[in-house]
């Protein structure tokens, strides 16, 4: 009745992040059908005290990048969130994939019992692995990850759930 | 190095619905404070050939209540889906929460190698418990959960990330 930490959360980042990567295709071709500049998309934002879209892949991207990363107990890279086109956004993604690949299942061994330490708004958070892996980080992901999504359907791109899922 | 199917499940499902519950309750007191009816806010869309607020929540609701079902072969009930205010849908929500709460780990038993089948388009689609509860399961919780977020503070409504992570 159980399954992997590794399994919970490596192929998981791997699939949805590989679906943001073919939605950002998408959103591109639409952006050059129509001549709209990748900026707008990039800046576009669902409310003004929300983050941009550029601001919602690149912490999707993150999440995927230092989640497996704390449950490892290993260091993660730190990628500058520069991009300014879409392509350099689907870019991020790429590179992220290929960090997200290189974990194997038994670096993950007891992390659902390792204690992880975030700063959150400034003060550390400490979390057990299973609960920071499924009550915080996972979250996190699909929070921005959705949200990305729903920018880009307010911004005319033609997307459905199928894309999201990449099932 | 494991986690259990129940854990990787019941608990999310309580703490995220749990959360969705709160955001409703701010979306009400939003929209009495400006004396917005509540229909407004249940027909609200991201974009035209986006479901409603109200069908985000349920087809959300409905995502927590049938998984867990599902993984422990068990018959879930069928809700009516016909709430009109941000009370009723709130209760929708009480009354998911509440059947989720039934639900004993030892019921979850094997589920990671249960054969499941779902009518996906029509057509039916069969996946392993393991499969169907990270990559499809989930995706599509968070995906409806994330939305209805997003639909709000589209409609003004003051919430911050904390209000939708629920730690």
């Amino acid at each position: 009745m159980t399954i992997s930490m590794y399994a919970a959360s490596v192929p998981v980042f791997k699939r949805q992040l590989g679906a943001l990567g073919k939605i950002l295709d998408k959103a591109a071709a639409h952006a050059a059908a129509r001549k709209i500049a990748d900026s707008v998309l990039l800046q576009t934002r669902l409310y003004p005290d929300m983050f941009p879209l550029a601001r919602q892949v690149q912490i999707a991207a993150d999440f995927a990048k230092s989640t497996p990363a704390r449950l490892a107990g290993v260091e993660f890279p730190k990628y500058e969130d520069n991009e300014t086109t879409l392509a350099e956004l689907k870019a991020r993604i790429d590179r992220t994939l290929a960090y997200v690949d290189t974990f194997k299942p038994a670096q993950f061994e007891g992390s659902e019992e390792r204690e992880i330490t975030l700063p959150i708004a400034g003060n550390p958070l400490t979390l057990k692995g299973e609960v920071f892996l499924l009550h915080f980080a996972m979250p996190n992901f699909y929070f921005h990850n959705t949200t990305a999504y729903g920018i880009l359907r307010l911004c005319g791109v033609e997307l459905g759930k199928r894309d999201f899922i990449g099932l």
